[in-house]
C-alpha cells in the first residue's frame, strides 16, 4: 500500500473512472457504436474489465506486449492499432492469437506478408483493418486503390481475414475512408468495421457515417489535454498526481517533488502552458520540471504552499503519466482503498 | 534476452562506458576533485560499481528510492541531492543511514528539524551539506546568512553532521559559496566538502576553487545534449535506442517503432531540434513524437529507409530514457553480452 505521505505518487477516483466510463459507453451505445477500449491511458487490467463490463466490445493495444499483459488477464479481443512487424514480434502476435481474438492493421505489403506467415505457421487467423491516412501522415496509405489493394492481398493470404478499414484519429472530412470502402467493394469484399479513434471529438463520431468503431483511452482519466479540448472538465478528471513542496528558494517560487519523471515533458494543447494543473491552487503555474523537481510560480496565489505541504496535480497527459509509475492508488465507493499495479507499464514492444 | 529484431530497445557499449568513466576520473584525480557518480543517467548497480572501482568517492542519488536500490546492491557512499521531507522518507533515509554512508541536502528548518528527529530516533546519523541557490532557483538558501544559520542548526541537531555546502549546477560565479563558507567559517564550523554538479561544463571545475567535488551523471552514456554542450561527440555516446521503421507513409516520411515512451519528450538543448540523432541517416530528422511512433522527415536523405530496416538512435536526454525501460542490452569486449535490468528505473519516490 502506498503512504500518502509518501510523495510522489498517482492517485485514482474510480467512482470517477465509472461515470467516465458510462457517460462514453451510453454515447456509443445511442448511437450504434461499437466502444473499443483503448488501454493506453491506465495500462490496468482493473480498468479494462470494468470497460468491458459496461458494454465495450473490446480493447485496443497499441504494441504486442501490452495485448500479452491484457491477454493473460483475460481480456479476449484485442486490435493492435500498431504495425506488427519482424520475426520476433509476429512470432508473438501468433502465440497471441492462440488465446485471444486478434485484429491487426496493415498499411504494406511487408507487414501483411510478415503477419501471414507467422499466423499461417502457428495456424491461427487475426483479423485484418487497412490502415488509411487521413491526414495525421504517421501510418496508413494514401489513396482507395492502395487500400483496395491491401485488402485484397489480406484475403488472399493464409491466416488473414480482411474484415475492414481503420484510421486515426477520425477525421472530419472522412472522403478518403468512404472511397476505401467503395474501391473495396468494387473489389468484390465486405467491409464489415471501419475503425476511427480519438478521445477530442469523440462525440462527433456519428456525425462521420461510415464509422462502426470507436477506439477511445483518454476519456477513462481525462487530463489537462482533454479539459482543453473540452471533452472533460478538471473535476471529472480521475487521475491525479500527489506531490510535496520540499522547498521555497525564493519569494513567488515553489519547488515539488514531482518532474519529468513524475508528470512526463508532454506539453498541454491549446492556450494552456505549464506541466499540470494545481487543483488547491489554481492560480499557481507550473513554469519547467527537472527529472525531480516540479518548478511551480505561486506569485499570483493569495497564499502559497508551504514547505512539507501535499498538493494535487491534474497532469497534461495521463497515458504519458500512467507510463511512469509502477501502480496507482486508488480511492472511491466503487472499490475498497488499493494499490493496482499499473500492469503493461514499459511495454514499448 | 533482448531479441535484436524486437524492437524498440536500449543497447549500451560496455566499452565506450569506461573510456567516458576513466576520462572524467582522470580530470577529477588530475585536479583533486572527488568525484562522485549520478546513478540518475544509468540506475544499474553493475555500472555504479564500474565508477567506484575507477575511483569515484562515492555515488550520488535523487531520491531515497534509488538509493536504496543502490544500497541493496552493496554501494555504500551515497549523496541524497534532494530535499528529504516527510515522516515516511525520513523513516526509509534513517534505514538507509544504518546501512551505508549518507549525506543529505537541506535548505531550510523543516527539511533539517525532519531529518534530525528521524535519524536521531534510529541512533544513527548522516552528513548534511547545506544547499545554496547559485542562480538555479530550484532549491537552495540565497544568502550566506541563511546559509550559515543552517548550518549552525545542523551542527546543533541530534543526527546530523554538518560538513559542507552544495549547489546545482556549478556556477560560473561562485560567489555565494564563496560567501557562504566565509559565513559558516565565521560561526565556527569547519567546511569540509563543497559540492557541486553538471556535466555541461564539468570540465571547468577546477577554475573554480573552492570545490571541493564533482557530482556527474550523463558523462557515462553521453547524449544529444552533451553534443550540444560540447562534453562528448556522437561517437562517443555509449546509450543508443534500437528501432525499426514501421511505415512509409508517404515520400519523404518514415515512422519508426520508438515514440515518447521510448525516447522521452524531452527537447535537446541550443540548435538541435527534434526528439533524436539517426547514426545511420544522418540527415534524417526524428520531427515529432506519439507515445509509440517517432516521426521522421527522411526527405533530405539519399537514400531513405525501408519497412522493416533498424535504426539506431542517440537519445536527447539519457536520464530520462532509462527511466522508460526496464532493461539494456549490454555490448562490447568489457562484458559479454547481456540485458541489465536498470533496477532503480521508475523510483521517483
Amino acid at each position: 500500500v502506498i503512504d500518502a505521505a509518501d510523495t510522489p505518487y498517482l492517485e485514482v477516483d474510480l467512482d470517477q473512472v465509472e461515470r467516465n466510463i458510462a457517460r462514453m459507453q451510453r454515447y456509443c451505445d445511442d448511437h450504434g457504436l461499437a466502444l473499443r477500449a483503448h488501454v493506453k491511458t491506465h495500462k490496468i487490467p482493473e480498468v479494462a474489465r470494468r470497460q468491458i463490463a459496461a458494454g465495450a466490445a473490446g480493447i485496443v493495444c497499441q504494441k504486442v506486449g501490452e495485448a500479452e499483459v491484457m491477454a493473460a488477464a483475460g481480456l479476449d479481443d484485442i486490435l493492435i492499432a500498431f504495425p506488427v512487424i519482424g520475426a520476433a514480434k509476429t512470432r508473438r502476435l501468433a502465440n497471441l492469437a492462440a488465446r485471444a481474438r486478434v485484429t491487426v492493421i496493415a498499411d504494406s505489403h511487408a507487414v501483411l506478408r510478415g503477419l501471414s506467415a507467422a499466423l499461417a505457421a502457428a495456424e491461427v487467423e487475426a483479423q485484418v483493418l487497412v490502415d488509411c491516412d487521413t491526414g495525421l501522415h504517421r501510418t496508413g496509405v494514401g489513396t482507395p486503390e492502395a487500400a483496395a489493394t491491401l485488402a485484397v492481398e489480406a484475403h488472399a493470404l493464409p491466416g488473414l481475414r480482411f474484415a475492414g478499414l481503420f484510421t486515426h484519429p477520425t477525421p472530419a472530412d472522412a472522403g478518403l475512408l468512404h472511397a476505401a470502402r467503395r474501391a473495396v467493394e468494387h473489389a468484390g469484399l465486405a467491409v464489415e468495421r471501419v475503425s476511427g479513434g480519438g478521445t477530442p471529438g469523440a462525440y462527433a463520431t456519428h456525425l462521420n457515417r461510415g464509422i462502426t468503431e470507436l477506439r477511445v483511452g483518454s476519456y477513462v482519466y481525462g487530463d489537462r489535454r482533454c479539459i482543453a479540448d473540452g471533452t472533460l472538465s478538471a473535476e471529472e478528471c480521475a487521475l491525479r498526481v500527489r506531490t510535496t513542496v520540499v522547498s521555497r528558494p525564493r519569494p513567488g517560487s515553489a519547488t515539488v517533488d514531482a518532474g519529468s519523471k513524475t508528470l512526463t515533458s508532454d506539453p498541454a494543447r491549446g492556450e494552456h502552458p505549464g506541466f499540470g494543473l494545481v487543483v488547491e491552487y489554481p492560480a499557481a503555474r507550473i513554469v519547467a520540471l527537472s527529472e525531480e523537481h516540479g518548478h511551480l510560480d505561486v506569485s499570483r496565489c493569495e497564499s502559497a504552499p508551504a514547505v512539507g505541504e501535499t498538493v494535487t496535480v491534474i497532469p497534461n497527459h495521463a497515458c504519458g503519466v500512467s507510463n511512469l509509475h509502477d501502480s496507482v492508488h486508488v480511492t472511491g465507493a466503487a472499490a475498497p482503498e488499493a494499490t493496482w499495479a499499473i500492469a503493461a507499464r514499459g511495454a514499448v514492444r
